[in-house]
C-alpha cells in the first residue's frame, strides 16, 4: 500500500499506513497509532488502517485549515484501505465502515474525540443490514453514528439526542434501548437527522468522505478544548504536541445472534498481560460478550472475568493468550490491551504499556528482573521518584472500611485527620488551643493563608490541581484534596453536605487522603509507610515483617546506588536530622543552616548582639555564643561520622531575630495611649526601626552581614574549627565545608575567606588537630552565576542555592507571590509547574549551566552541588546530573527520591 | 644603549631607556616615564635616564621580592647611563647622582614616593663639592638625601630629622636652614646618620647601588600604602596597575651663586603651554631662581611670573618657548611642564597633558578646533559628560567675596544653602516647618537617613568620598561636602568651629559647594548655570549675553549630535517634563511612568479599585479613571509633537496606594484602646493586611498586576489608544510605544499583547484614526534577559530597566542596602563605584549583552533602548553604544550628558 500512496509533491508526508510505523514514533503517530503500527508489524490481527500524523494536526491548528496535500494523501490511503478490504467506504451494497479516533503522544483519557461507524448513510444502512444479516444492528449503528457525529463534530448538545431516544422508548413503552427494534430505530434516525438540521443548520452529511474529513477536523479541534487544555496543564503535558488521528476499519463485537441471551461468538474485552497490582503472571481482564467497547465503558451489563472466555470461545482465548505473550516479550513490560471478537475472529484494537500504582511499579520492575525480562538498569527506568515519594507518605489504614463520603482531586499527598472548620479564623484559634483541624472551603484565597498554615489539611469543593488551595498546599507540603464537587460546602452554616445526605458539622472529625483524593467521615487510623519503616531501619528487607513491596524497593534502591553518578546529601541542622538523613542514605550534609541555632533561648543573646552599642558588648555576646555554636557543630559532625558537612554561615537579616515592627509599634502606641510604662519597648522599637527593611530578602543578609557586623562570621568559623578539632581529638573524623551565603562578587568572598583561613590556621596551630576545611560559596544570585569564573578563583566549592536563585532570576519572593498569583499563572499556562517545585531550565537552569561550566573552567575539579529544594525534585535531579554536578542535597525525606532519580538520570544519560 | 642592555635570558624585559619608550606606553612605563621617553625622542633636553616598568612592580608585589633578572637589567642600564654621562654613580671624585621617582599610569599627586640625590655618601660628598665648586650645596644635598631616604625608604618618623635640624639652628642661633653653612650641615649629617642607626637599626647605606635598589623597592611598596589605596578607591583607579620607577640623572636648579640675593642662571619652574582657564595662547607659569622643585612646593619664597625669565635668562627663555611650542603641536593639547635650568642649561623634567576645569575643557577644545590643531571628533574626546554635568549645576555667585571658612571634599555636586542643624530629628522638624537646612555631622550613619532626606545638603568633618554621607548623598542627588577636617563639629553643643575661631551655631545660615568642597558662613547667592540657561533656550549661543563658554558648549553639542549613533530620550511623566526634555534635546520619551498619574486626588479612586468587592464596582472605578488617563496621554503626546513616547503600564504594587500597615495598625489599636470609633480604619486595615507583602519589590507588581487585576491594563491601553486617536484627529502625530513592565516569561507578554492589540484594533476601527502603536517590554529581570530570544518573538521593542535589573542581578534593593552597607563595600574595594550609578558590566552588563544579541537574532531590527538611570551615566552610555542599543533614556537634566557621551562613544568605537 505505501507504494501507491506517495506524498503529494512538495507537501510533507502526513499519513502513515499502520505498516509504516512503529512503537517509537509516538511523537509523530501518537501513542495509539504507534502501538497499532507495532502490532501490525508483529503480524498480530489489527484491523487495517492508517494514521494522520501530529505534524498534520499542528499544521492544521496553526493555519486554521487542513494543510495542503493532506486531503489528497488521506484519499490515497483510503483507496488503498478499500482495495485491501475489498469494500468501499459507504458503498450502498457492502459499505466499509471506519472509526476515527484521536491518539496523542500522552494518554488523555476521555479528553479527546472519537467517532465510530463513519461510512453509514441513508443509502448504505441497508447494505450493512444485508451483509451482516442483522437489520437492527445496522439501524442501531447508524443511530449511534448520527448521535456521536452530532455531538462531537457538529457540537450539538447531547441532551437533544437523549430526549429523542427517551421519547422513542416512551412511545413504545419500553425501558431500555435494546428493546427498540429496527423499525423503531429507523424512525429514531429520522428524529436525529431533524435534530441535526435544527441545531446545526445543516443536514447530516450523506457523503461518507465528508463524514470522515469533518470527523478528522473535529479530532484536531478537540486538542484545544478548554477541558483538554486544563487536563494538560494538570498533567504537565506540553500544549504544542498536537494529536494524531487513526482511521481504522470497523470490526463489530456486537455482531452476534439477534437474541441477547444466546451464547455469542462476538464480544469485546480489556486485559492486562500480568497482574497490574503485583506484577505476578496470570490472566487478568474483563470480557463482555456481544458488545462493543463503548458498552463496557457505559457499564450497562456486568462483565465476565477474562478466564471465562476460555469456556465461551477456546480458539479465540488461546489466540489471545498467545498474543499477550508475544506483546509482553516484545514490550518487555506489563501491557494493557483492548480487543474485539467479531464472529469468532479476534482483533486487537489497542495496546500500551499498562498504567500501574506506585507499589505495582516497584513490584513489576523487581519481578521482571527476576524473570530476566529486563535488566536492573531498565528496572530503574520503570519506576520514578514521585512513585517512591508516594509510598513514603503515611497511609490510612482502610482495614476498618471507613466511610468514604466523596472523592476529590489528589492535590497534595498525605493522610490528614482533624476537626472540620470552615474559616481561617477558627482554624487558627482551634489549632492554637491544640486541636488538629481540616480547613474546608469552597475555594481558598490569600485571606485563608493563616488558616491553611494552621490546618493539618485543606479540602475544597471547587478548583483543580492548579487552584489556589492546591498550589499553596503543595508549596507548604500540606495535605490537600481539592475540587470535590460532590460536596456542598456551606461556610455560613459551618457545614458540608456529602452525597447520600451525609453531613459534617464544624467540629466533626474528618479524614482526607491527599494521595488518592478520598474523603472519609470520622477519624481513620493512620499507618506509617512500610517503606519509611524500611528506610528508618526498623524493617529489614529480609525480616519476616517485610512485605514484597519493601523487598522490591530495597532491591531497586540497591541498584540505584550502584548506578548513580551524583552523590546525594541532605539538608539538616540538628544531630537528629543528621542521623535520620544518614539512615535515609545521605552521603553527607549539603546544607547545615546556622540561623536555626540562634533561636529559642539564644534569641535574647542575638537581641543583645544587635542592640550592642559598642564593640566590647558585641564581643562579649559573641564570646557567649561561641561555645554554644561549638557544641552544635560537635553534635552534627559526630552524627555524620566523617561524611562531609557543609555549614552555611549566618544568612537571614538580623531583624528576623527582633520583634515585628508593626506589633511592637502597636504595643508602644497603646501603652502610650494608656499612660503605661513602655521605656524598654520604645528603646527596642528604635532598634527595630533602624534595622527595618522594605525588602528584607534583598537587604542586609548573608555575606553582607558578615562584612558589616564585626566578628560574627569569625565567631562561627572559630566554633566550626574548634568543633572539628574536638571531634578529631576524640578519634573521629570531621570533614567540614564552610559555605559563605549570598555572594555576588568575588571580592566579598575573598575578604571572608582570608579571615576564615587565618582562624582555621590559628586553631590548627593551637590544637594540633588536622582541620581540613574547604571554604566555598553558595551561588544563589544571578550575578554570582554570571561571574562564576571570577568567584571560582576564591571558592573551593559551589553550592547552588536554587530557591534564592529562582527568586532573584524571576524577581519574585516565594512568600509573596505563590499565594497571590501562581494559581492564576498555572491556569493561564504561564507556568507548567511552579518554578519553586521544578527548576526552570530556560532561566535559572541556564544560570546554573553557565556557572558550572565557567566555574570548572577557572578551577578544574571545582566541587559542585545544589542545596535548594530542587535537589529533591525528580525532573530537577535529572538536570543537575546532566550539567555535571557532583551532588544534590535535599530534605532527609527526599533523599531516597533523589537517590533513585539520580540513578535514572545516569541510565538515561551516562556520564563519560 | 639598548643594544648593550638585552634582557637577562628567560627574564622578561623590565627596564626601558627613555629612548625606548613613547607617550602611548603609559600602561607599561607610567605617565611620567612615557612622557619623558616621548620628549627624549622629540630631541628635547631631558636628563638621561631609564624607567623600570609596571610589570616589574606587579611581579615584585605578587612575589614580595624583586623578580629574577630585574637587578641585572637595572645594572646594565645604569652602566649605560654612567658611560653616557661620563660619571659613575657615587664616584668619590665626580659622582653621578640620580633621582628615583615613582610614576603610575594615572597621576596620584603626593601619594607616591620620590628620593633625590641618590649616589651621595661620605665618600662622594666632597667630590660633588669640588665639582660644583660649592661645598654648602654638596652637604645640603647629602643632608636632604639622608632625610628623604630615612623617611621614605626606612620608614623613620620625619619628626626626628626635623628636631635635629631645629636643634642645629638653635645651636647656631639662626632662623632658617639657608643660614646654616657647610660645616653646620656636615655636623647635621652626622646627627641624621645617628637617627637612622637608632630608628632603623642599620646604618645609612654608603653603597650607592644599595641606596638605589632600596629606593626602587620603596617606590614599589608605596603603591600599597593605605593612603595610596584610599586615593585610588576615591578616584576609581584600579588597584592592580602598579607603578613604574624612573631613574633620572640629577640636574640642579639650585647650583647657582652662593649668595641667595645674587642674580642666578639656575632655577626651576612650572608652566602651561596656554591659559589653563580659557585655552587662550600666551605664557602662563611660575619661575623660582636658584631653587629646586621641592622648594617651589614648600612655598618658602614667592615665585616669579614666567614672563620675567625673559629678563633673567633670555637664551633659556627662548629655548623654553620653542620647546613649549614643539610640545603643543606634538600633543595637540594644552600641556603642563616642569623644567630646571642648571647654570644656563635648560632641562625638561616632566610634561603631561594639563589638568583643567570643566569650563576650560570646553573652551580649550573649541579653541583648538578654531586653530585647526584638532578636529571636532577630537574635541569631543577632550571633554566629558561629568564636566558638562558640573557646568549644569547652579553655582554660587562669588562676586560678593563671601567668607569661605573651610574646604572639604567635593562629594556630591550642587550649591546648597540652609540653616545649620546638627541632628536628624531637628533637620526633619525644621524642614517640615518650611526651613531649608544643612545637616552637619561628624559622620553620618543609617540613623541619619531621614535628616539627609530633609536637608538641602550634608556637611561632615570626617570620611572621604566613599563615606556613608557621600555615598548616600550621591545616591539621592543631594549636595554634599564631606571630610572637612578643619572643622570641629560638636553635636552636643550644636555648634561647629572653623579655623580662625569662626563659630556656626544651630540656626545660622551656611552655604556649601558640593562641586568645589568650599564651605561659606552665611547665605551665598546662587546663580543659575548659564549652560542650563542655554539648554533651556533662554540664552542663545549668539545672543549678546552668551559668554565664551556657552558658545563653546553649543559648538561641541552640535558636533556631538552630528556624531552620535545612539538616540537620546528622556524619562518624563508630565507634559512639563516632556517639554523640558525636548528643550534639552531629547528625541522622544523612553519612559513615561503611569503610576505617578494615580496619586493626588485619584488616590481615593485607586483605593476603591483595590477594595472593590465585585467586578461591577471595579469596572465603575476603571471607567472613571479612563478619561483622566486619556487626558494625561493627550497632554504628553501633544508636548512631544510626533516624537516617540514609551508608556509603561502600571508597575508598582497596589498597596503603595494604601496607607502604611504599621501606621494604620497603630491608629486602629489606639482608637480601640481609647474606645473611639474605628470601623472604617478597621475595614481598611483588613485590605492592607491582605495586600501586605514581605518583599513588595518581589511581589505582585508590573505585568503580574495586569494579569491578576481584571481590566486594569486594558483601561490604560484604551486610554493610550483614544489619546493617540484624539491627537491624530487634531492634526497631530502620535507615536506611542506601549511597554509592559516586569515580564519574566514570554507567556505573560503574549497574553497582555493579545488583549492590548485587540483594544488598539477596536479603537482604530471606532475612531478611524491611524494608531500605529508598538507593543514591547522592559527587560528588567534576569530571566527576561536569559530568555530574550523567546520574548523577542512577542515584543516589538525591548527597553532595559537597569535599575531593577541591578537589584535582582545583585539581589539587593537600593532602598535597603545603599545606606546600610555600600559605604563599607566601597571602602573595602568590593565596588569601585555603586552599581546603581554606573552599570556593572560583568554581571548586569552581561545580561544586557546576551538579551540584545539573542533578542535581535530572534527578531532582526528589534528596537533596543535603556530607561534605567544608567542611561545618563557616562561610562554606562559607552557600554550601551558598544552593545548596539538604539537609544538611551534618562532624566531630562542628564539628556545633554547622554548626548555628549553617546558622541564620545561613537568617536572611540565607530559603528559599522
Amino acid at each position: 500500500m505505501p507504494t501507491t500512496a506517495a506524498p503529494t509533491p512538495q507537501a510533507p508526508k502526513y499519513v502513515y499506513d499502520f505498516s509504516e510505523g512503529h512503537k517509537d514514533l509516538k511523537d509523530l503517530l501518537g501513542g495509539k497509532g504507534a502501538n497499532l503500527a507495532e502490532m501490525t508489524n508483529l503480524g498480530l490481527p489489527v484491523p487495517p488502517g492508517f494514521t494522520i500524523s501530529t505534524d498534520a494536526c499542528r499544521a492544521y491548528l496553526a493555519a486554521g485549515r487542513a494543510p495542503d496535500g493532506l486531503d489528497a494523501q488521506v484519499g490515497d490511503y483510503l483507496a488503498a484501505l478499500e482495495t485491501r478490504m475489498g469494500r468501499k467506504l459507504g458503498d450502498p451494497e457492502d459499505p466499509l465502515l471506519v472509526s476515527v479516533r484521536s491518539g496523542a503522544k500522552f494518554s488523555m483519557p476521555g479528553m479527546m474525540e472519537t467517532v465510530l461507524n463513519i461510512g453509514l448513510s441513508d443509502a448504505s444502512v441497508s447494505g450493512l443490514a444485508a451483509k451482516a444479516g442483522d437489520e437492527r444492528f445496522a439501524w442501531d449503528s447508524y443511530r449511534r453514528l448520527i448521535q456521536m457525529f452530532g455531538k462531537t463534530v457538529l457540537d450539538i448538545d447531547g441532551e437533544h439526542f437523549e430526549e429523542a431516544l427517551e421519547a422513542s422508548k416512551r412511545a413504545k413503552n419500553v425501558a431500555t434501548d435494546v428493546e427498540l427494534d429496527a423499525a423503531d430505530l429507523s424512525v429514531l434516525v429520522d428524529s436525529y437527522k431533524a435534530i441535526v438540521r435544527e441545531q446545526s443548520g445543516r443536514d447530516f452529511p450523506q457523503d461518507p468522505r465528508e463524514q470522515m474529513d469533518l470527523a478528522i477536523r473535529a479530532v484536531f479541534d478537540s486538542w484545544n478544548t478548554e477541558r483538554a487544555m486544563l487536563y494538560r496543564r494538570q498533567e504537565r503535558i506540553p500544549h504544542d504536541l498536537g494529536t494524531a488521528v487513526n482511521i481504522v476499519a470497523m470490526v463489530f463485537g456486537n455482531l452476534g445472534p439477534a437474541s441477547p441471551d444466546a451464547i455469542s461468538n462476538s464480544g469485546t474485552g480489556v486485559a492486562f498481560t500480568r497482574d497490574p497490582a503485583t506484577g505476578h503472571s496470570g490472566v487478568y481482564g474483563d470480557y463482555l460478550p456481544n458488545a462493543q467497547g463503548e458498552d463496557v465503558v457505559a457499564g450497562i451489563r456486568n462483565t465476565l472475568s477474562l478466564t471465562e472466555l476460555e469456556n465461551l470461545d477456546k480458539t479465540s482465548y488461546d489466540e489471545l493468550m498467545r498474543i499477550m505473550s508475544v506483546l509482553e516479550s516484545h514490550y518487555r513490560d506489563l501491557c494493557d490491551i483492548e480487543f474485539t471478537i467479531e464472529r469468532g475472529k479476534l482483533w486487537m484494537l489497542q495496546t500500551r504499556v499498562g498504567k500501574r500504582t506506585a507499589a505495582a511499579a516497584f513490584l513489576i520492575a523487581s519481578n521482571l528482573v527476576d524473570e530476566e525480562v529486563i535488566t536492573p538498569d531498565e528496572a530503574l527506568d520503570r519506576v520514578n521518584g514521585n512513585q517512591l515519594a508516594q509510598l513514603m507518605f503515611p497511609q490510612f489504614d482502610l482495614s476498618g472500611t471507613p466511610k468514604r463520603i466523596a472523592k476529590g482531586m489528589n492535590a497534595s499527598p498525605g493522610a490528614a485527620v482533624g476537626r472540620a472548620v470552615f474559616d481561617s479564623y477558627t482554624a487558627i484559634k482551634w489549632s492554637r488551643s491544640g486541636e488538629r483541624v481540616i480547613l474546608i472551603r469552597r475555594e481558598t484565597n490569600p485571606d485563608d493563608l493563616g488558616g491553611m498554615i494552621a490546618a493539618q489539611g485543606i479540602l475544597t469543593s471547587r478548583g483543580g490541581k492548579t487552584s489556589h488551595a492546591a498550589v499553596v498546599a503543595r508549596g507548604m507540603g500540606k495535605t490537600c484534596v481539592c475540587g470535590a464537587e460532590e460536596l456542598d460546602v456551606d461556610t455560613k452554616a459551618r457545614r458540608l453536605t456529602a452525597p447520600a445526605g451525609v453531613v459534617i458539622e464544624e467540629g466533626d472529625l474528618v479524614s482526607i487522603d491527599g494521595s488518592s483524593g478520598a474523603i472519609y467521615a470520622g477519624e481513620v487510623p493512620v499507618m506509617p509507610s512500610p517503606v519509611v519503616e524500611y528506610f528508618e531501619g526498623r524493617l529489614g528487607p529480609d525480616s519476616s515483617h517485610a512485605d514484597e513491596l519493601v523487598r522490591a524497593v530495597h532491591r531497586i534502591m540497591t541498584w540505584a546506588d550502584e548506578k548513580r553518578a551524583l552523590y546525594v546529601r541532605a539538608n539538616a541542622d540538628t544531630p537528629d536530622d543528621a542521623a535520620r538523613a544518614r539512615r535515609f542514605g545521605a552521603q553527607g550534609i549539603g546544607l547545615c543552616r546556622t540561623e536555626h541555632m540562634f533561636l529559642g533561648e539564644r534569641r535574647t543573646l542575638v537581641e543583645r548582639l544587635i542592640l550592642a552599642e559598642d564593640d566590647s558588648e558585641r564581643r562579649k555576646v559573641l564570646a557567649e555564643l561561641l561555645p554554644m555554636q561549638r557544641d552544635d557543630f560537635v553534635g552534627i559532625l559526630t552524627a555524620m561520622g566523617g561524611l562531609p558537612v557543609t555549614v552555611r554561615l549566618l544568612d537571614p537579616p538580623l531583624h528576623e531575630f527582633l520583634p515585628d515592627l508593626t506589633e511592637l509599634s502597636v504595643r508602644v502606641a497603646v501603652a502610650e495611649a494608656r499612660g503605661e510604662e513602655h521605656e524598654n519597648d520604645l528603646r527596642l522599637l528604635q532598634a527595630v526601626h533602624k534595622l527595618h527593611e522594605a525588602n528584607p530578602m534583598l537587604g542586609l543578609r548573608g555575606v553582607r552581614l558578615g562584612l558589616v557586623v564585626p566578628g560574627l562570621f569569625i565567631m562561627q568559623v572559630r566554633a566550626i574549627a574548634e568543633a572539628a578539632a574536638q571531634v578529631a581529638k576524640a578519634g573521629g573524623v570531621a570533614r567540614v565545608e564552610i559555605m559563605v551565603p549570598l555572594v555576588g562578587a568575588v571580592q566579598e568572598l575573598e575578604i571572608i575567606r582570608d579571615e576564615a583561613r587565618s582562624v582555621l590556621d590559628e586553631v590548627t596551630e593551637t590544637t594540633g588537630a588536622d582541620i581540613r576545611a574547604l571554604i566555598g560559596t553558595m551561588i544563589e544570585l544571578p550575578r554570582a552565576a554570571l561571574t562564576a569564573g571570577q568567584i571560582a578563583e576564591a571558592a573551593e566549592f559551589f553550592s547552588f542555592g536554587t530557591n534564592d536563585l529562582t527568586q532573584t532570576t524571576w524577581g519574585f519572593s516565594r512568600d509573596d507571590v505563590e499565594a497571590a498569583f501562581f494559581s492564576a499563572y498555572l491556569d493561564r499556562g504561564i507556568f507548567g509547574v511552579s518554578p519553586f517545585e521544578t527548576l526552570d531550565r530556560d532561566g535559572v537552569g541556564r544560570l546554573v549551566s553557565v556557572a558550572a561550566e565557567e566555574g570548572r573552567a577557572a578551577r578544574p575539579g571545582l566541587k559542585l552541588g545544589v542545596c535548594g529544594e530542587h535537589g529533591g525534585d525528580p525532573d530537577s535531579v535529572h538536570f543537575f546530573h546532566d550539567v555535571g554536578l557532583d551532588y544534590v542535597s535535599c530534605s532527609p525525606f527526599r533523599v531516597p527520591v533523589a537517590r533513585l532519580e539520580a540513578a535514572r538520570a545516569a541510565v538515561n544519560n551516562p556520564r563519560a
